[in-house]
């Protein structure tokens, strides 16, 4: 493919997601093609000194950009818990209608799984989260706070427009795969209307991929079978909250929260896509180049792969596969940028 | 304690369910205290005879026991899939104000978990889950059903009176444990509303119990300590819909659904309270004497223990563990009923 220049916003954010975001960097940097890098300051910092989270023009900004890679944000020090998260990351990921939050699950060979007797080819899974939808939706309220009276409420909020969207966006995933099968997880025998709609749609669209094998699973079931039978699943498909409860236990049983990427996803690209490692700002071990930068490099590959840099993605995601099969062979742990650096190096051809 | 006679009615259900309450009962019956059992009709087979899923002549009268034991309901070959579980199990929990679920989620020595390297110590925990409010409760609604503009809605409903009195429970609950630790979990960060709710009546409850050490962990992440830092959890408190998935996933790092009990129960005595295993009808398995007993064995220890029976109780909770670690030793897999009969007899002291 020729070579053009992408333009990438980069939002580094806080803790270990400024160390991460380096090494992502340089991985990106070794894969060749040209990338026009602006950096942007958002997170606890930003917050702090002047009071802003995500200003409207800079939002307006980072519409121009082709994608997007985000470290992590948050600081109980400096900011209000959450506060970050809803209006930063969330906004971000409603105004530009990442309706597909994608979040792999795969056991690489030489990673350690919590799970006993589970070989890598166990646990291979895609879950294709709805990221605009659900509890997520924020609208809710409190009556008589602070009082003995107190009710609050929390809705959610699911349309037949932005169900059927992802759930044919699954359906086209599972068909892409070798197993070519969909497990819907939800929670239809007590969320009853919105369980429904999700069954109704998923049940219509299958009649249009024949060759797609399907299933349900209730949330509660669904994390039992994660630790005593991941192989039950290939391509997941599910709501908000349960795809971000289903993908943190995913991140676990795949060898932890160091390692599970992901990319809130725009597919039609009328907004870019904004691609991010599972895990968070992390205070508690910021700033000793401990973080495992595994996670944002294989988001890294994601965010390539999605503007099109199959095989460069396809390199980055090697150098990792190698990078960990190699890692049983260090005598110490690595630092952050050691881990960079050895990814970076195999990306380059250098290793 | 002096013997009386205890009124409990039975709702054996369909599927497995009535293969594992005949050993339950038979548990019961090794126990020697006197108890008045009546069985009532409930379930699929009613349904598919009747139409009738729960009269309200029977609720009232289930209103008169001193405890209900339950198997499971459910077979989606008669009845509608989640009919009965509203109509019969969440109406008897909301009827009678059961808004504790207690759900132990402990290892057994001897029983294999799905975790590698984890000792039967690193896993004992009591989930605390709410029984009547949040997504539980019911409300919601579609509008133009069917149609590409259908609005699906849940919602979550929480109180101060609701939140606070499981909140108190729990930390009574805590307070009577050797590590007096308690965790919040929920996911404040996004449903703000209802997580500031409990957040706020947590940290006041707190207050009254300085010995009692406090935690807060999201959803998402519980999930995942829970494979891989299971140690980290005490007691635990959380919502109804939290506390389904996490105890869904704690049967499974604890030995597996066929092992886990639990007790929906109302405090106060206002009303009867039920206690059931975990699991469901499981059609798939019923009628060939698969099913493990046990779970429902635990929840009739459960049972004693709420109706004073403490020592009968403790009992019935050796039997199992004895028989537990002398499951290794049995050649081939037994049949309900032998699990059973060996556990009664260790009950009645014949083992
Ligand atoms: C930080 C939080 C709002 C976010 C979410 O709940 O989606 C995170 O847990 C995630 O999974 O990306
Ligand atoms: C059957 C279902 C309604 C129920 C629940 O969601 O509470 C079950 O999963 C449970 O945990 O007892």
């Amino acid at each position: 493919m020729e070579s053009r220049s992408i333009r990438l916003a980069v939002i580094p954010g806080d803790g270990i997601g400024t160390e991460v975001v380096t090494e992502g960097l340089k991985v990106l940097q070794a894969v060749g093609p040209k990338f026009d890098i602006t950096e942007y300051d958002l997170g606890a910092d930003r917050y702090a000194r002047t009071g802003e989270v995500l200003p409207d023009s800079v939002l307006q900004e980072l519409r121009g950009y082709d994608a997007i890679l985000l470290g992590a944000v948050g600081d109980p020090r400096k900011v209000p818990p959450g506060l970050l998260e809803r209006d930063l990351l969330l906004r971000i990921r409603f105004d530009f209608d990442h309706y597909v939050n994608l979040r792999p699950v795969k056991l690489l060979p030489g990673v350690a799984t919590p799970l006993a007797d589970t070989p890598p080819e166990n646990i291979d899974i895609v879950v294709v989260r709805e990221g605009t939808e659900s509890l997520y939706a924020g609208t809710g309220g409190a009556m008589r706070k602070g009082t003995p009276h107190e009710v609050a409420t929390q809705e959610s909020i699911n349309t037949a427009y932005g169900v059927e969207r992802v759930v044919r966006y699954a359906f086209a995933k599972a068909q892409s795969r070798p197993r070519k099968k969909l497990t819907l997880v939800h929670k239809t025998n007590v969320l009853t209307f919105a369980g429904d709609l999700w069954q109704r749609t998923f049940d219509r669209v299958a009649e249009e991929y024949p060759e797609v094998t399907t299933d349900y699973v209730h949330i509660d079931a669904a994390t039992m079978f994660f630790v005593n039978q991941p192989e039950r699943f290939d391509v997941i498909v599910t709501d908000n909250l349960f795809g971000d409860i289903i993908t943190d236990l995913g991140a676990a049983v795949a060898g932890g929260i160091g390692l599970a990427a992901s990319g809130n996803i725009n597919p039609e690209g009328a907004a870019p896509s904004m691609f991010e490692p599972v895990h968070g700002s992390a205070p508690d071990i910021a700033g000793q180049s401990k973080a495992d930068p595994t996670a944002t490099i294989l988001s890294v590959a994601m965010l390539l792969d999605h503007v099109g840099l199959t095989a460069e993605a396809a390199r980055v995601e090697q150098a990792v596969a190698d990078d960990i099969v190699e890692r049983l062979s260090h005598a110490a742990a690595r630092t952050t940028r050691e881990i960079g650096d050895d990814i970076a190096a195999r990306v380059s051809g250098g290793a």
